[in-house]
């Protein structure tokens, strides 16, 4: 009776039975013990970007958007100009965010349907030379675009300007390859395709700009350069770290390996991917993107014209079956949306595609279109 | 062989189990279970204070410090002037915070020794009208030092200022009436003497001053203003909440209330702080502060003065009889520090200053004096 509802959302989502006991533990966050677990994460961490050559990890306490606010107020100058290249919702933020703290910020818009154009981008950056960085989000979840990080980095580069990678949805998933795609910083969390606990994100950055940090952010709790300059000194957290979130989070990246790291995930999101938009194709169901830009992270779909319809009803219907499905996140166009991701098969996907035909037919729908 | 050791720090500390187990459930940050774990945190929270009429309660992803950083963001105009009474490491901290956003500030200094004087306080405030804000930590942990909360508190609603209180080592033990002490911000963790898990904050802002909150922050992570209207508006948290976080703390709201609330914490703290500078005395041990200073939430010990002695293996010595202590945060004197707090009682205590007793012996001293 208590059995638990499967989250198909984007974070939380559904984690291993083996990564929550982890947390049955309490550690001194002073203790070398605890030290080794924060010591063995960044490692991981650095070691599914192939990054240990190029780039440090810094771990932050918070949400994802804490780690994206923290890289934009060390990576930035705070006489710097960043240019965020923008196709949905978290791009928004990361522009919104970066206006707030000070920063001279420009948008560069897209159509959301799709991905950013690296073409636009190289003619921007030609013609305004006071651009110092580019944002770019890499799997943009509000739709579950991919956008052409490897594009876009290899612009920046070409063009000297930084790059920063809000690669929340994607890191760990789709690969990236830090010796061939150049960034200043990335951004990612514990709570996403890592399938940990959610309370910590962390940023890569580029040890050549490392120094050049220092006293750059307004924020104390936010300064990654103070927080790696600490956490090498002393391999503890500045402040009091999540530190069952980090237990959890150790465990799920053993799992990670033993599962067989970036491609092994990406099999299974695809298995998942490929059950998830087959069955409900065969209910009706269109998705929002062209089928080229789907992404194995998360399915955006068109709600259904009919008017018995409802988000909320519909919404219900799938928990009462045992799946939490997730709101769209777009005001044109009524959509609701499906992630792929978290400690599930496309066994568990099947049985979402059945609780959605039965959702669907408990509101006298036959089929969605 | 694997029982856990108990620590006797002041955040993280030991947990019940009940709690730890609490988190081996993955909720959906957008359903309505998860919103009504929240409200019903918020709610216990604002209980405690008896805050309910006066105060809003507005929790914030990350930890304690992430929480006064945005109380000072968010409650101190960027024209303001706070004024920090500082006798001790986190008063410091608090005052490099604001100074680093940016906010006019300035350091009333008092000894380590002691708690801060209200009088020098009332002259600061008249002699200098541009003062707008109070910055006051109540229970300074680096030392278990509790300051005049409710003296200062009517100092600054008599001279018209506004007053924050850091109140993190100290909120749910110590008694803080908000029907009687008027305060504009008061903030606390998840983590410390509600004996829940790290990974949350969360700032109590007066009804009255909310309004006049809007737009003053600069992060976007850390504006309460913009996190508690979202989180009236829709019962979600903004960015992704710790959900496991969450729920432990909602288990140790449970556990606090069966407890006796504030009244019966503070009664086994006290027990337990008794049990300890008995034990500790009878060993030679002398506390770093009066005994009239003393608090029961965080002893420092001074170290003994033997060249046998040295932290480090004390530290190992106590760790290997089961028990995690404290490294002292003084930089004239060489102490320690030991927590009062968390889910355990006098036993433990008692167990504790046996382990003491048996690491001393150890490193071949009869006594610490
Ligand atoms: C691409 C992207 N950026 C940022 C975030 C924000 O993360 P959080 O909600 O943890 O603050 C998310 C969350 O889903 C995301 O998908
Ligand atoms: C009085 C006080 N303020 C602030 C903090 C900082 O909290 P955190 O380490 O969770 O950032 C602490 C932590 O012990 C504290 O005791």
């Amino acid at each position: 009776m208590d059995r638990d509802n499967i989250l198909l959302t984007p974070g939380p989502l559904t984690t291993s039975l083996r990564t929550k006991l982890a947390m049955l533990k309490d550690w001194g966050s002073w203790d070398a013990d605890f030290n080794a677990l924060t010591a063995r994460v960044r490692r991981g961490l650095l070691d599914i970007l192939h990054a240990g050559d190029s780039h440090v990890v810094v771990p932050l306490q918070g949400s994802g958007t804490f780690s994206v606010e923290a890289a934009v107020a060390t990576v930035v100058p705070r006489d710097g100009h960043l240019l965020v290249l923008d196709n949905g919702a978290y791009c928004k933020r990361m522009a919104k965010l970066a206006t707030l703290m000070g920063r001279r910020t420009t948008v560069l818009s897209f159509a959301e349907d799709g991905p950013v154009d690296p073409a636009l981008l190289a003619q921007r950056l030609a013609e305004d030379p006071s651009i110092t960085h580019v944002g770019l989000i890499h799997c943009e979840t509000g739709t579950g675009v991919v956008n052409p990080l490897a594009e876009v980095a290899a612009i920046c580069e070409a063009a000297g300007r930084g790059l920063i990678v809000d690669a929340m949805s994607s890191f760990a998933a789709l690969p990236i390859d830090a010796r061939t795609v150049r960034f200043d910083a990335l951004v990612a969390a514990s709570g996403k395709c890592l399938e940990g606990v959610p309370g910590m994100g962390f940023v890569f950055l580029r040890r050549s700009i490392l120094d050049g940090c220092a006293g750059r952010s307004h924020s104390l709790a936010m300064d990654l350069h103070d927080q790696h300059h600490y956490m090498e000194r002393t391999g503890q957290w500045r402040f009091t770290p999540p530190t069952h979130v980090v237990a959890a989070l150790a465990c799920a990246l053993d799992q990670y390996e033993e599962e067989g790291g970036q491609p092994a995930r990406l099999a299974r999101y695809t298995a998942n991917f490929d059950t998830l938009v087959a069955g409900m194709a065969a209910l009706g169901f269109g998705t929002f993107l062209a089928p080229e830009y789907l992404s194995p992270i998360i399915v955006t779909f068109l709600a259904p014209a009919d008017a018995r319809y409802d988000f909320k009803a519909f919404y219900a219907g799938a928990k009462a079956h045992g799946f939490m499905l997730y709101p769209g996140k777009l005001t044109e166009v009524e959509t609701f949306r499906v992630g792929c991701i978290g400690a599930i098969g496309p066994k568990e996907m099947q049985q979402a595609v059945d609780a959605v035909a039965h959702t669907l037919a408990g509101m006298g729908l036959s089929r969605a279109d």
